[in-house]
């Protein structure tokens, strides 16, 4: 079987050139017909099942804080890892609002998976596959991927199949929208770090542009108008950003139009609802003061300059982003699992699926079923790296005791259930202060702190938890250059 | 006057909230109707003549080398300085090769044009337009110009006119294709930012579907065939930086495919055919010791994933690097001024455009007239660089002695013609090696230096020439980081 393996993925198998030496070359003719028997369509290849004598093999889908972690921490002594998402790389989330106005750079938050396990790069199991998964089939133990290959001219997308031993689903969700018209044209998430290019360069763009002689009045408002739809951490991050960065180096940099720019903040209902009310309290004060507009308001209809509020009128804007919280995405739906409250993948208390075997899902994709009894717990990053250090844990325990090829777990003992202990929420409001609520839920008493120590936490804790040395090391040059010279407003 | 001037240049009237006083607030109807008489369109404003008391304002057009440091030099008390370029900073275009690897950051390499001249963001009189120069009126000493909109969905291309005292264009030229099918469709340049951030992109996007299991040999090797046509420094040095890349960072962190990655570098004549013979063999030897395969022969037609060659015969590629030189530019070609040889705009001694008044043309984009008896110079940065210096200094004599103002330098000393002095040539060619060749000419006797001291004589007199702080300390800190730990791999 394992000449079949290396037809299956010939990036192991050598080349002419190659100082490394296999017993055989494959023939193409060989592989072709090979790959014409092993699936429907001529353009499909894969990984096949593994043979007991070699490591199983565990297929995670995502590179979210969920995968990631779990990828971080598997042993990989003892499995060959496979990753499949659409992205080769870790978005660290919570710094991503910082970038869009240049206070940190884009790549600083972002964490290549190869860095955070080597093992992807090095070992010839393990790989990252730059796919996404379209299906999953669990009687086989397969999943079918495709390639991304964003706008490629020359390349089709790819399908092929991978055979997992373990398949760890931690494929996200999806930003809502509330099926209000016009969102995903006109407005921008923030996500991922082309988010925060997109906006980066639209709000440099509606800087130079409200600049140029002849505009009128009210298109300049316009275009300097930006509006957060959202009153969550990552909204008010987002606005507190802004603010600063209008502050600082809008006032020095784009004097011209200092007086223009706008920030507003819409929420159906109250901002960081989350937190503590006199944290709450605090923020609001402290927003207001640094010229952020709280507007309470639904949308009702996003146009391409201006949206509509459900009483009627109309908030005409230049830049506007969106983040109102986050819904299972298309591929959760369709996957034929029981469902969470929610419409999250159901799981049970080991983070398992368990209508299946071998199939786990963590992350923002994941809900507890309603038969555990417990709480979906809430789409943030804490909970996504738990559970990814608590599933490689349970797995680096099941392979030790042999049950880490397909279908062998039922007699192995998998150990305490997940449990859930939530260490605070902090969020930065601009201007040097932050929010830092260490409670364990909302109606519970504990620490609760706000202004520039919590500020000061609030970097520090993330400081620390930016994986790499490469990436702690730029965000604090990133932080400390723009603290000394001001934000780059280069537009590339 | 100043009312009208006011109104055309709405960007320094007031707002509602604002907390400047002006005399009075323009009202909209008024500042419509005087844009509709100023111009034949409706959407058409622009700043009128300056008048005797103010300052006289000085356009440029472009932001390269020879823009930047004329706007650097420009005494900001005697003139006011407007410029319109479609991009915001300058590049750093000597390492704009090493960003498309990772080796520095994008940002690194581009320096905003508010950083190089303050007066832009602070005097009301200075601004930068990110616009586009679509045609020259030297009779009214105007220039019209249209926004440079980027695909923004809601935005149309605004239209404008500067009025000047002194225009100086420098707006650069365009790569070569020698009209050769397929160039513009599915090569890569290498002159801008975005062109590295899109080579990044591919090279990445390559690395990783290359690695998809049941991938045909064949389609591998093409998508890892990285193909660089032409072979001056821009060239070499992309290649050397390619073949560093794939020596130190795929054989670790893409170790599946580090055998089926490959180099070529097709040039038509010699490599570096300006540099010394000595150099020019070394750097032979060195890029053929590091893998890069160096071909003679002549592209004749570039298709989607593979090049043809005069011969007949065919290169597949993954990756095309088109950097075969620059010819004039299409706004250059077309505007009504006499040429040099070569198609640029021709300049007499003095960088005048010497059929019109108070034109001056420097940098790429312009070549002594036939008539000056004077070779046109080659398009260097170094070239244009010296020509923004001596034209900054040239105006501010200009201005001193009372000839600020359009239409009069005619009684005005203008000081001695422009020299050019060739400081020499310097190319790395990757693995901590360069040429550096300090010849006033070709055949002229000299320094000519090679090794890993041209290599550090290189990176220092770069580094030195960053023109801000802030990029000279990031440049140094992506060196630093790429030593200790490599490149970065994250796609984003």
């Amino acid at each position: 079987m394992s000449f079949l393996r290396t037809l299956l993925k010939p990036s192991y198998t050598n080349n002419l050139n190659s100082k490394t030496h296999f017993p055989f070359s494959p023939s193409s003719s060989l592989l072709h017909t090979f790959l014409k028997n092993y699936s429907t369509s001529e353009k499909y290849g894969g990984l096949g099942p593994t043979k007991p004598e070699e490591k199983p093999r565990v297929v995670v889908l995502g590179s979210g804080w969920a995968g990631c972690r779990m990828i971080k921490d598997i042993d990989t002594k003892v499995y060959d890892i496979i990753c499949v998402s659409p992205r080769n790389h870790m978005v660290f989330t919570p710094l991503l609002a910082s970038t869009c106005v240049g206070t940190l750079e884009f790549r600083s938050v972002a964490e290549p998976i190869a860095r955070i396990q080597p093992a992807i790069s090095e070992q010839p199991g393990s790989s990252y596959f730059l796919a996404n998964c379209t299906n999953v089939d669990p009687k086989d133990h397969l999943v079918h991927c495709e390639t991304v290959t964003d706008g490629a001219k020359s390349l089709d997308p790819w399908k092929f199949k991978l055979s997992y031993d373990k398949l760890i689903i931690a494929s996200g969700a999806e930003a809502s929208t509330f099926g209000i018209n016009g969102v995903h044209e006109h407005a921008i998430f923030l996500r991922e770090v082309h988010h925060a290019q997109e906006i980066r360069r639209k709000l440099l763009l509606n800087l130079m542009l409200s600049d140029i002689p002849g505009i009128a009045e009210e298109e300049k408002k316009r275009l300097l108008h930006c509006v957060v739809v959202g009153g969550g951490p990552t909204g008010v991050e987002f606005s507190g950003e802004l603010s600063d960065f209008i502050l600082k180096d809008v006032h020095q940099r784009y004097a011209h139009v200092k007086d223009y720019i706008h920030v507003t903040l819409i929420e159906a209902n109250e901002i960081l609802s989350s937190f503590d009310d006199r944290l709450r309290h605090y923020a609001v004060n402290q927003l207001t003061k640094s010229g952020v507009r709280l507007v309470r308001g639904v949308v009702k209809d996003v146009q391409p300059d201006k949206l509509i509020l459900s009483d009627g009128s109309e908030v005409p804007y230049g830049l506007l982003v969106w983040s109102t919280g986050v819904g299972p995405s298309t591929f959760v739906k369709n996957l034929g699992f029981p469902k969470s409250p929610g419409g999250r993948i159901g799981i049970d208390d080991w983070l398992r699926v368990p209508s299946v075997e071998d199939v786990y899902a963590i992350g923002d994709c994941a809900g507890f079923l309603e038969s555990t009894g417990r709480q979906v717990l809430p789409a943030l990053a804490q909970v996504a790296e738990r559970q990814g250090k608590y599933v490689a844990r349970l797995l680096n325990r099941v392979a030790k005791a042999g049950g880490g090829h397909a279908n062998s777990t039922k007699d192995v003992d998998i150990g305490e259930p997940f449990v859930y202990r939530h260490l605070g929420s902090m969020a930065t409001i601009g201007s040097y202060k932050a929010l830092v609520d260490i409670r364990q839920s909302k109606d519970a008493k504990g620490l609760s702190l706000k202004g520039f120590p919590s500020w000061f936490i609030w970097r520090s804790a993330y400081l620390t938890r930016v994986i790499s040395w490469r990436n702690r090391f730029y965000v604090a040059i990133n932080w400390l250059t723009t603290l000394l010279v001001g934000r780059d407003i280069s537009r590339i």
